[in-house]
């Protein structure tokens, strides 16, 4: 290619943004279309890569339900669950394990590799990332976890290695056994843990809505009392809940900003870090 | 527990080998029984952390053919075989990298950590550990490959952190595709590769007998050139030749002892380390 | 500002030349328009902050010729000139000196550092960086030096300290004096002795012509040998020679690839290093 | 040799003693029949330095009286104590240091490495290690010092570069000269000192007895205050007050535990790091 | 040449202040005569060259009056003072800048590498080591600045590198321009900024002298107390004041001592360093 | 005290020798009358303290005859030497050990440190500083041995620490009994093996003469080849036998430069250190 003056002027205004974010942690919970469409997934790991050689550190936080459910009924299994959650016998337990951390997790691996990053996966039980004890509930889901701890040692031995973590959601419970952990959760508990500068949640919507039937009526940003209301109240969609629970948990633990965002649109992450005002919905302490 | 003096005397018989593997990396081909029965798999994992804190560098490379085969039959799919080698369409293709790096990994990794050990697994396609091509071969297997490269930088970063890496033998192809390749191969082109001190196979046989009918005509120690005679010669079982290149292949490249062990007997990895003797096949230069 | 996809998109277009240059050494000489026009200098000095966050090493060395004529006269004293270069008696010296470490050097440091990077400016004096010994010619031409020796010491402590190193083309002469030499040729010996992946020459020309009477004659790419021949046979122009010969050292002592570039326009820097064909003309070993 | 599966089940065991020890520092009071007879001795040297391969810090300290009071006689010099210490003229010190420095330590030293340890030999002048001034007493006993200061940087040194440290405990007087410390006590401040995780002090004894003169009335824990009753009530042996002093300093000034151990059973040393009960008597806070 | 006895034991008696001042930093005002008169320059930089060599940290800071008020003339300006502040409009401001980091740092540089040191010249500006605003005044002085921040992190870099910081007291404004800013003050802030040992300052007097007219009433050791009420008591000469002030800026700020020297006595700076009692004025918290 | 000009000057002079030996090694053999005089004694181990901070990197090595044969009598033992080599029963062996590692190295350690060096006293013994065997010779001399081997990895260790070593020559035989070896020997084995910039040892006499009756005939300079010469046609005296040998072996290893110089004279080693000529004799290759 050859890239023309106004080109290259395009590079020189991402400088601000650059520099502001030299050196910081961004974790980045990856779902949704742009995990399932090929193209925008291309762009996604273009994007991490771009972000990783201008300096940045971004982790890659994936969970992968409709593959699941869909090796699942491969397998003979129905998936079924209550309040959103998978019900997860010790079955189903191996099957969401071998997916998210065989199939999911190296094809992401394997496709930040294509654009000429170097990663590496990894699930929580590796080096006990993320260690989960059974949540609680209504109903026995069975391998159901919340995140009790988050031990980022070994995602600082691979920063320091030059290596992209990409981190399936697994974790490793008081017994060894392997628990299915809510990736939002995951994200947010571990964007707090690492003091990251961003948090960035990649969804199939514009943002939080103020009316819910209304597209247009995105709220550009808002802080952590005010979505907490919003969910109190009961005007965010069930779906949205975890997602604003996670952007909550991680600007109370002390990042910067939480971000949720449309993956659906190309170059999503780039738009949202290369810009002052953002793109979705920005929540802050 | 409470240490008797004769026990006391059994570790300090260890010393003088303790004190020749300090630092030293040893390759370990895990497989066959050891892989299967819980209380062996218990045992060698073990023995790994046991390595592990004595100062060894211990590095585990693992099939998994059982278990592929099992989940591809729950999948509907007949496993089948030319020579020996799966053949390996698309879609088997995914179920191997899916029941080896999702389901045979994390549960060495859960085992080993729960001995007290910091286990990371890697598949060949995280940080293009494993690079392969096509295999040629007479009938088109798909996606079974041969080793090209191995890129050892991730290894001496973890090696560095203090994590024990675990290896499910999935390589990336040229193109990024996934690749299926022999286990005994890679873990000898990895020996070569870290030139480490040891390669160690572990098999459900004692070692390489003289006459493969009578299990008491064990070949205690022989060089790579009467190794690689016996195969020339026909003498060798089908399922050793792939074992024997390995081991050839890696003292040929610089290992200064490779061995095909019984790993069906418990503690087989301490009884082959302590010892001046070692306990099944021995190959040198 | 707010991107939109397309902006973001050029961004990610020009990743392969981020990987290509991550970590490089790229030596700039800076002069020309581009350092007399202030939109210009303002544009470079972005241009030089942007490569050193995205991973590149650039290293400036520039001259400052009309800004010492204009001091000269100010001072009483005519500039004079045989065959192109500065009769430099002691008092001249001083002026030169004073100028290029004392205004020049500090205007551009100042540049820099306005656009967020950390420059640190040098003469060949400090730390004996450049060392000179008086250049042969045909009539006494005073302090006018011929690089001997550079000492990149200092370079690598400050590249090591994420500084960008600025250089004014004042030499330390054998008895501590100060010399007056060209900067083309500092450059040229600088970028052999750093290793450097690209030497770029910035000059108020679009690069060499075939024909100097014909804008349109560009000639993009050439040999080292080639560039020697049209300097023999006069084809090239009087004031292209020295930049010649500068891209001619480079690449014979290691340097990949010289550019003789043209400052007037705008982005220059950017264009050749995200570009395949590059701009200007290249010149390789 | 040849380990049989037993055996090697025998270093399993001692695996969570290895991981609760890895990079801890464990200071030994060395001295009595283990220094003496030939065989012990050369069995706490191979402890010693099986102890430093499987990633323990041990730092020995001993005394080593009987031999000073043997050499002293050789020179025609009568040994004389008051209330347990020993009466040191400036003769007697010259003796003291020329019999530990240059005899007693040196023969430790080379009996660890005979077992292939880096052992070296400090006595306290060197690098200052220990400061000590003079012991105040009723009678005048010359060169008798109290420690003041423990000096550790060469120990952290040493430890860096991987060697044992053996400690000779001749202290620096506040005038350079040469004083003659208790070795328990040397052993006791070095520990808090280096916030060690164990001291452990080897005896002639099974360990702290209810009654002295029933050896089966070993007190197998006790805590701090506890021993201190002890010695204020009377019913500690003489012998045994400096040894409970040393352990009570110790675990007052951070140790967690302190051992008073049999050092004439053979692998006594091990028995108590090998073991959740331990042998002897334990003191802690 | 060849050393005496007596001048050997000349090096000896140096030993204790070598002792005391090994890793520390010396912030040196240089200035005065001493930056003028051939001979002693010289003498200053073999004594700085010396002081490094020993172990010491020295950081030169200079202005150059004299220097510039001579070049204003040469370029036909005529210098002008209000309260001894140099009325610093934009064209002064540039010849200032060229003076100080072009002429007279450079000849500093060159002088202390003639003796063998590697020093490097750095601005103000350099890496925004000094940043300063404009000073507040009764007339507008144009570019007269008070110094606002000291940024050290290049001088650390430059330190860990071996090199010796020469630094022209030209800092960088808000908005990037230059700005004229007294030495002795920088000095003053940069000593407290490193927290150095010692903060040596070269005039043309002796000291402080308790009686202005009577050279023979030198003070030699004051507190910042008794300082400040000579200022205000208007006992202070007017040259003196703004010594005093950075004398007083730097102990209060945690540097040691503050000395007042008489730089036009040779060898002046080893005869501070290499002394109990000092020479010229010493003035502590 | 207080410098005058003349007395800082002299400082200055030794600037030239300072910057030339700064972190080179410099191997002192200590012996003779300056070992004996106690303050010909406290100016050697000013000298060294001082080299120690000018940043040479001073490594004494010593002997101790004297003080051996005198232990020896008082312990009723008459010292018996054949061709000038003491034998060495296994009882004096034992004595000289206790005399050289216990009372003369500790006696010099404390020394260095009196004078605010941090000096640490080591044996051959000491992590196998100096390995030896049974020197042949016409009489079985017991206990003499011959230097085999230096491992030098405990010297490095202790200079990175900053620490100065003090090393008896007592060397560990192949079965790790100690062996006696001759000072001069080490320390020219030791020199090679370090690759020092300088080997001086201290005698009692002025240097190498041409004519032995003659003190006016030093040889101020000659070659390892001239010296040698001397030695086979009988002309050095045989007290200079092993000296001449371990200067020539020294210079043969790599050694620039290797001194005979006297150990009488007050400040010899700073006399030899900071001159061109030196003192006494040089042997070069």
């Amino acid at each position: 290619m050859q890239y023309t003056e106004e080109q290259a002027s395009i590079l020189v205004e991402a400088l601000p943004y650059i520099r502001r974010y030299y050196g910081k942690t961004i974790v980045i919970k990856y779902g949704g279309a742009a995990m399932v469409d090929e193209r925008l997934k291309e762009g996604v790991c273009q994007d991490v890569v771009l972000m990783h050689y201008v300096g940045m550190r971004p982790v890659l936080v994936h969970g992968g339900g409709p593959e699941v459910s869909e090796v699942m009924r491969r397998l003979g299994k129905e998936p079924s669950f209550v309040n959103g959650l998978r019900v997860t016998d010790a079955e189903t337990m191996e099957i969401v394990e071998m997916v998210l951390a065989g199939k999911t997790n190296k094809s992401i691996v394997g496709a930040i590799n294509r654009q000429g990053g170097q990663a590496v996966g990894l699930s929580g039980r590796d080096a006990d990332l993320i260690v989960a004890e059974k949540a609680e509930a209504e109903v026995d889901l069975g391998f159901v976890g919340r995140v009790r701890q988050v031990n980022p040692g070994i995602l600082e031995t691979l920063a320091a290695g030059g290596y992209i973590p990409v981190i399936s959601t697994v974790a490793c419970g008081p017994d060894g056994e392997s628990y299915n952990v809510n990736a939002d959760s995951v994200a947010g508990e571990m964007a707090a843990r690492l003091k990251a500068e961003k948090l960035i949640l990649m969804t199939d919507v514009p943002g939080i809505l103020q009316d819910v039937q209304d597209p247009d009526s995105l709220i550009s940003a808002m802080s952590a009392d005010e979505a907490m209301e919003m969910v109190r109240s009961g005007r965010a969609s069930r779906g949205m809940i975890p997602k604003i629970d996670a952007c909550v948990a991680a600007v109370r633990g002390g990042v910067e900003r939480a971000h949720i965002i449309d993956g659906r649109r190309p170059r999503a992450l780039l738009m949202e870090i290369f810009t002052d005002t953002g793109i979705g919905t920005m929540i802050t302490a």
